[in-house]
């Protein structure tokens, strides 16, 4: 019998994620709230860098996950962490006998919330390195990479984990299990720590052009997400801001997701990339002045942002 | 005799200074290039908002320096400082007989250049404490402070300084003369350092919103200011923070110089006041992180600024 999914949050990551588990024969329904009219009558058409294009058909388009009439084996979280989107909620309808959680979301220290919120659920945390955009209603353009990473929060995930890890591996993801998963999650922070804030706070440089002027001071926030993550106990490699410098270099000129999210009006993520990583270093007694700076910066950024769409 | 003066760079602040110092009773004469038509044929409009309205007629009205035919007996430069305009070109031509040079503009270790290209000319230091504006060619609205401030750069200049402010103060400015003026030029730096970068970084937040929003931050900020100025040996009162974020909360809502450039699309004065402070800090081994931060940001700034000029 082939897995039942629910993908809750069906934007560019969600519904290219939702599409390469149909390919892998499961029964992929999603909750999307935005193109809901578009995908209920035409699906979602994915055009692929290296997967060609395709045209995803989900069993179910939903509103909302309180109108899935099924159970799912797994219950996928998509959605971009951000004040305004209440994760906890968006889910909860959706969950039935012993459907497990996982959630694929940027951000560090982002998964108390559901840990306290679904104590008896299995829970799977991932990650996408991936740079997909949704270019119309429905429409997912997939423009390169495209890794998952999967790991198990709960004592009883793993087997879960690596079930879901294989059917997206038969979808064509490329997709690694992690037995750390709060160290991989500072892995990425690493990389979104300065590139994301920095990219809005410039007024819009792409990633190269960050690098090529600022190096050192990249370098150095780099450094402050790696003094958190050890002191948290998840020590990342000692080569790791070498390795996420020439991995840049070698990138084609990348619009960072905040980025886009800025130029399209739309909520950034400020506090799960930079306001929860700011947190754990006071709490953990961990000095970064510059984390520090940016979250401040991105918080004016946002106060504007407010400020100048309020009424005058 | 009156005092000759000739005021180099007649934007808003030359502008109003040289219109105070002829109120005095001194011949003033402008180099003025961006209005020269208008000034020349009208004279500048002054409104001021505690002196009233008038009409400042310069003496001359020049082009360049280099067309004064006259001998000054104090050249005043009152140009921004920024790396495409050249300091010592722009007056070295005004320059005859006893002339002395002063210069009221922003920033720190913004001496240097002027002791060295003019070894044996009296050299005074000056800070205007000041809101004013050009609004139209030759029109320029006073609207809030004005204070000046002077000190002696060379050891023969205290009492031309001293007469300097007195002309002023004749003409209706609130003078002071400052005994270590380089102290000065850094206690100023302790306001500008956080209020001119944010409110550029944050995109447009005026002094209010910034420090109703980030107080912590920009008493960090300030702080670092202060450890550069205690270590180059001209330390800064214990309250000088405190004071700082008092007169803040007390000031209208206030849009920063730098921040008017920006918006007017005009070079912004990021070297002169973050720059010179972060280079200061590393010749002094002063640990300015936040500093470094906010430089490493107006230069990602600027660069897209500049990118964006550029034809694609």
């Amino acid at each position: 019998m082939s897995s039942k999914i629910l993908i809750v949050g069906a934007g560019a990551i969600g519904g290219f994620y939702g599409a390469l588990l149909a390919r892998s024969g499961a029964e992929v329904s999603v909750v999307c709230r935005s193109d809901y009219d578009y995908v209920r009558r035409h699906g979602f058409e994915i055009d692929s860098h290296t997967l060609g294009r395709w045209r995803f058909r989900p069993a179910q388009v939903l509103r909302q996950a309180g109108d899935y009439r099924d159970c799912a084996d797994y219950l996928i979280l998509c959605s971009k962490v951000v004040a305004d989107i209440d994760r906890v909620g968006l889910i909860r309808e959706g969950l039935a006998g012993k459907t497990a959680i996982a959630f694929i979301q940027n951000g560090v220290d982002i998964e108390a919330e559901l840990l306290s919120a679904f104590p008896d659920r299995v829970l799977i945390s991932g990650l996408a390195y991936i740079c997909c955009n949704r270019v119309a209603p429905g429409r997912i353009k997939h423009l390169a990479y495209g890794k998952l990473t999967f790991g198990a929060l709960t004592p009883d995930a793993a087997g879960l984990g690596q079930r879901l890890g294989d059917l997206f591996a038969a979808g064509g993801a490329d997709c690694e299990i992690s037995r750390d998963i709060v160290a991989s999650r500072w892995q990425k922070c690493v990389w979104n720590a300065p590139f994301n804030p920095l990219s809005v706070l410039s007024g819009g440089l792409a990633t190269q052009a960050i690098l090529q002027s600022q190096e050192d001071f990249v370098r150095d926030i780099m450094q402050e997400v790696c003094r958190i993550a050890s002191a948290s106990g998840h020590p990342l490699p000692g080569d790791t801001v070498d390795l996420n410098i020439e991995r840049t270099r070698h990138m084609p000129p990348y619009k960072t997701s905040m980025l886009l999210d800025f130029e399209h009006g739309r909520p950034m993520e400020t506090e799960a990339i930079l306001g929860n990583a700011v947190r754990a270093a006071q709490r953990l007694n961990v000095e970064t002045p510059r984390l520090q700076a940016l979250y401040a910066l991105m918080r004016l950024r946002e106060l504007q942002i407010r400020e100048n769409r309020a009424p005058q």
